[in-house]
């Protein structure tokens, strides 16, 4: 969430004369997607006039150390295939040689379409639905795609994340050690082992959903997209787009339209429904432990806000007791 | 250089609607200018339609405390007659009701216009020369602004931020406590007295000139903006312009073009060419100031980059045994 590479305007400038892109007319360092460095940028086109609106936009990303170099062509060739297949991503642009992955003062960097739409932070009924749908036209979309990457933070990984966290964990709440070493019991005795898998997007917070009104304008930041069971993907969906932010409270009427967009451009098999409530309760644990590492890994006056791990415990004890009919929505 | 203050999209769509600026299609936290927040946004336009290549960009400013709110009317009104003067500057947008300052999430709040242009990092001597011109017009379109505002970082500022430094000086370099010292006392004995006293920008750093080649296509950031010694602003320019980033070379050849673009649009009195050298050494030793004060009150760990106080210490030491002549280039 800032811009931890800083790029001499002349750098970008000489940057895009590899690509058809028109010449670089504006580049501001914006604030967001995981712990990369963007750039938006404003160039003539290809055709090097100015529109009378504006010029042509793309995103600019420096890869900084979080994303692992050698994941980027599944990223580039995931949003290919889904883009192809008519889902709104931004896909990596190729320079004339044909090449995305570039390097820029020092990282790799690639050049990104530019989608419009804003990410809304209070999800209405009609938003959480198109998300749903959303998501549900990507896992369509996805069928096919033959690129493998294994999801870092599944159940083993959050194993490994809980043992780092260790002793810590009590200093954000009293107990909290002890339940999640619970959890982690619960999950390896009833965490699915025959559902299908697919390509996920891992990550789909309102944050990474771009609409206009309602309706969904493009889904972004893949750079947690992975192989992994397919209807864990609805179940972090469901955790991020259903409550309050502080977790306390489950908004049921967005949940339901979540579910219910996602019934109506996928849907979910009988054994996806019954395993519903445990892939809810894994995704509700997961974010509880990422939010855990970096509360306990981040001193409290750093400039970055750190995210209450609470809120994903509280949602956690949520799908611990909730009717498993509720959760659908149906 | 970061975002403060995270507001909703959803609270930025409706601040809009005040305006007559058409609906909010895209957000961006942008990292750029003083420590203020800002949003780089884009609209419809007020017609509500998308043009082909792009709709309508503003800028939204949230001002956080390095800014006085009492202060915001000066710079409006001096935009405002700089831009009906001509000047490429960004005017503050007035709502249906005339009003230009606004509060949101709690902080007082401004929607701009956006200005294209890249912010060059390493002039060329083209660039050098436009933007002395621009600084020229600026100071001729500035005639008959009637608002004033006191610069809080003149010579008796200077006193006061080196006395808040104090025996942390020589944690920079040892030795510099006593070079400050030196200086402040020198130039307490030839400060000039009788120049011409402007409205100026006194912070006209690469930064803050957007150019497309070598045409200025914006001078931006007035929040330092305040009355003085006019001739001061062009020695700002000339310290900001003329220097490697360490301050250890200087570009005579930037140096001369950015004075020779001066003159071309507004020129210097002889009263004001004889006490260039001494205000020139000013320049340096405010940079000089307010980079060894944030240095001394930033722990080195900060997210935030700390500028290097002694890239100004030694653009002083050319400036005090330069020959005035060659500062002027002529």
């Amino acid at each position: 969430m800032a811009v931890y590479t800083q790029v001499p305007a002349e750098e970008i400038d000489a940057f895009l004369t590899r690509y058809d892109a028109g010449r670089l007319v504006s580049a501001k360092g914006i604030a967001e997607g995981v712990e990369n460095s963007n750039y938006l940028l404003e160039t003539t086109g290809h055709d090097g006039a100015l529109g009378s609106g504006g010029g042509h936009r793309y995103i600019l990303t420096l890869y900084e150390k979080r994303v692992d170099e050698a994941d980027l062509p599944f990223f580039m060739d995931l949003l290919d295939h889904l883009g192809a297949r008519g889902c709104l991503v931004p896909r990596f642009i190729a320079d004339r040689e044909g090449k995305r992955l570039q390097q820029l003062a020092g990282r790799p960097a690639c050049l990104i379409e530019f989608l419009t739409g804003i990410s809304v932070t209070e999800p209405t009924v009609g938003q959480a639905r198109a998300a749903g749908a959303a998501l549900g036209e990507m896992h369509r979309a996805a069928e096919g795609f033959t690129g493998e990457r294994r999801n870092a933070l599944d159940l083993p990984g959050w194993h490994e994340l809980a043992a780092k966290c260790g002793e810590d964990f009590d200093r954000i709440a009293p107990g909290l050690g002890a339940r999640v070493a619970d959890e982690l019991a619960f999950l390896d005795a009833h965490w699915p082992a025959d559902l299908p898998r697919s390509v996920i997007h891992a990550d789909l917070f309102p944050d990474n959903v771009l609409m206009l009104g309602d309706e969904v304008t493009g889904l972004i930041d893949f750079y947690f997209s992975c192989t992994d069971i397919r209807a864990y993907d609805l179940a972090v969906t469901h955790s991020a787009w259903s409550f309050s932010h502080d977790g306390a409270t489950c908004h049921g009427d967005r949940a339901a339209a979540l579910c219910a967009g996602y019934r109506e451009t996928h849907g979910l098999t009988e054994a996806e429904r019954a395993a519903f409530p445990v892939l809810c309760r894994g995704a509700a644990l997961r974010f509880l432990l990422t939010r855990a590492y970096d509360w306990i890994n981040t001193p409290a006056d750093a400039l970055v806000t750190r995210k209450d791990p609470l809120a994903y415990l509280r949602r956690l004890e949520f799908y611990a007791s909730a009717d498993p009919a509720v959760l659908l929505g149906a």
